[in-house]
């Protein structure tokens, strides 16, 4: 007896390392597992307590956003058009210094609405107050790593807070949550705090989830003030001895990539943020030709606007079609890889991003009949190109249905915008003399 | 007496040159115009034949698409990761060679139908067998200037077709069409041919719309063969004579820049092209400082993949801080200006673009209730970098309502998928001898 049906979906499979899309499915789960892809007309009704009728739709893997500051979502449209060092310093970190704990929850609650509107069923996130942040994964059903971020100037006490959290949360939620150490960048933390840091995820047995080398400038910086690369200063300090989610990276050099490569590292990238701000392109094509793992994110909404992972994997082969000023780069086949396969690399969860029987159930499907996917000559090629979040109808993580027919099922998304409307007032004033930390140039 | 009130919408307006957004408003609609925009509560019910509930929606003046070639929505997704040079010569020539005249009008119509749902109500298109595309736009009731696209080896008896298809057609549908007249490109019809179009169009009256410059290698071409740029075999020919839409312009120098500002000269920028096909960034800043038109397109969707301008709008700016390497580039403001403004300017169509008593009632109305454009600190940065097509709710043009609570009250999608399914097999040929035209390299 199985759980759930999904009768009659067109599938993302990937077979013998290419994605394709087998057409007339019907897609069995069983708990929190998928159990059975079968064409449709091979599993009878009576063998599934939930029948749902998805037909036409477009199944895939349940999207993963590898680098994520969710909680963001609070300060949306704050800081446009502004250069770098007046993003971090007149706006995030300024802003940042005004939330409190509970800010915290009702911003994840509003992130993760919008991601499982847009298709995304795990996250990376990377941001503070995470008993909260936790609190509204296990809350909306989704499956998270977290991390507490934290900066070196915060000292030995803040990291123990990280630390404990790191304990309480770790397999929480029915194993949807795992928890890492999170501090912020070598640029805001010494060597001695990165080495106090990677003696403690070595001892808890987890990974570290850091920004690394974001921009050319920042390697640069790193070059003059310590001789090294920011990708030697996490491996002398020992933070490249567990597993590791660098961000962005677009700074990383070949020579960085050698010898990343002795190392458990993924890389998530960000295309719509190193857009929006001018950054550059990294070298992903390298990253994964020395065996780096490669996944995609969208970073926070302050620089990228939206949590939509489908519009990031588009503007990322765009960027490097563009940057390359080759359009035979980044080929789709390459994309859904590094976005699934590469992106449950990165999570280092195995058990997602491909929809075969064994994986998790973590199913988002999406409508096909808008104009702007037809004709279907190639359905991946509508599903980087053409699809937009807003196609997505229907979503499960870990064999729930968190999203159907377009509804919410866990989170209550009126009371969300209330609760963040009565705190923005509070929550947009800027007083540049009160941050986080500060960017340096 | 309103024919149509649009109730509690936020508006999209422009004041002193700066974008903005009054909440709460009514537009009255009289005939084929906006005849008022009030704050809620002072037009009565009485005062309307049809009264529409839009509240807490978006209004926007209905998107222009300043260059298309809407038919190829018929080979979506079929020329995907390939060269420049093999797209053209492997790909949509040998494709285009196919078609028949019913295709183009069951092509256009889908387009339509996409562009439609996608909340664009004018386009500048230019493709083949017009009479086909101009009896689709209508039926489908939205606005448009269309060229017939000829090459120069195809002599002046295909020329004569498409000028007395401009005679036929101009000013038809109550005024939504125009007529101009098409020469494919500098690169695809000699300097003869070009002097005979540009003689047509004057004594038609019309303008011109035509490829130019699409990127740096024609511009070294065309000064390897002709010793000159394409702007420049354009003003020669006396093409510039004439209001014209030059499509792309990547190659276009600072020089050409300064010749151009003497001619009523538009330029179509289609930026999702640009960087799947890896073509490079055009001098936007500077058509826009030297006084040129500028305005956003799809292009086909063979390389755009999709009709959707508020995507290309993202990515243009996107495109432009990021080879600028200055997250300042193409602000927010800027973009809408050239989108609206310029947009309605590269049309010759004063009349839309903008939300305003007199204006014609073409307007974009979405949904503001996806937790992705929640909160709305700055409705502006929400539109470009936030919302999506999928956000279109309900559509009108030219006072008539294209799109009700998004299904379609002009086209029948579901008659145009099934014509356009018995097509796919005859049309998707693709012979390598049998081409319409070959890219020079």
């Amino acid at each position: 007896m199985f759980d759930i049906v999904l009768s009659g979906c067109d599938v993302l499979l990937r077979q013998g390392g290419r994605f394709c899309v087998e057409d007339g499915c019907d897609i069995a789960v069983t708990g929190e597992r998928i159990t059975a892809i079968e064409k449709s007309g091979h599993i009878g009704r009576e063998a599934a307590r939930e029948w749902i009728d998805v037909s036409g739709r477009l199944a895939i893997p349940g999207l993963i956003n590898c680098h994520a500051h969710v909680p963001m979502v609070l300060f949306r449209g704050l800081a446009e058009d502004v250069g770098i060092e007046s993003w971090f310093n007149d706006f995030i970190w300024p802003l940042e210094s005004n939330l409190e704990p509970e800010d915290v929850y009702w911003g994840m609650l509003l992130g993760l609405a919008e991601m499982i509107q847009s298709g995304v069923t795990t996250v990376a996130d990377h941001y503070f107050f995470c008993d909260y942040t936790a609190q509204a994964v296990q809350e909306a059903g989704t499956r998270a790593n977290i991390t507490w971020a934290v900066f070196g100037h915060e000292g030995e006490a803040k990291l123990n807070r990280t630390t404990d959290f790191v304990r309480k949360w770790q397999g929480a939620a029915g194993g949807r949550i795992a928890t890492w150490l999170g501090p912020h960048a070598p640029y805001t933390c010494d060597d001695a705090f990165l080495s106090l840091c990677a003696q403690r995820a070595r001892e808890l047995g987890v990974g570290i989830h850091i920004h690394c080398s974001e921009t050319h400038e920042q390697r640069e910086l790193s070059l003059q003030q310590h001789g090294v690369t920011p990708p030697e200063v996490l491996r002398r300090t020992g933070v490249l001895d567990v597993p590791t989610i660098l961000a962005h990276g677009i700074g990383i050099t070949s020579a960085d990539i050698t010898m990343l490569a002795q190392h458990d590292v993924a890389v998530a990238q960000c295309a719509k943020t190193y857009l929006k701000l001018g950054m550059g392109t990294a070298r992903v094509d390298e990253f994964r030709a020395a065996g780096l793992k490669v996944g995609v994110g969208t970073d926070g909404v302050v620089s990228s606007n939206t949590l939509d992972v489908l519009e990031q994997m588009r503007i990322l082969a765009l960027d490097h079609k563009q940057s390359a000023h080759d359009s035979t780069r980044m080929p789709i086949q390459q994309l859904l890889d590094m976005a699934f396969v590469g992106g449950a690399a990165t999570m280092r969860m195995p058990e997602i991003g491909e929809l075969a029987p064994g994986k998790f159930a973590d199913i988002t499907l999406l409508r096909q009949d808008g104009a702007h996917v037809f004709p279907r000559y190639d359905a991946t090629a509508n599903l980087v190109y053409s699809h937009r979040a807003g196609d997505v109808e229907t979503v499960l993580c870990n064999g729930r249905v968190l999203l159907r027919d377009g509804r919410l099922t866990t989170i209550d998304l009126a009371r969300v915008r209330a609760e963040v409307t009565q705190r923005l007032a509070r929550l947009n004033r800027r007083a540049h003399d009160k941050r986080l930390a500060t960017y340096p140039t």
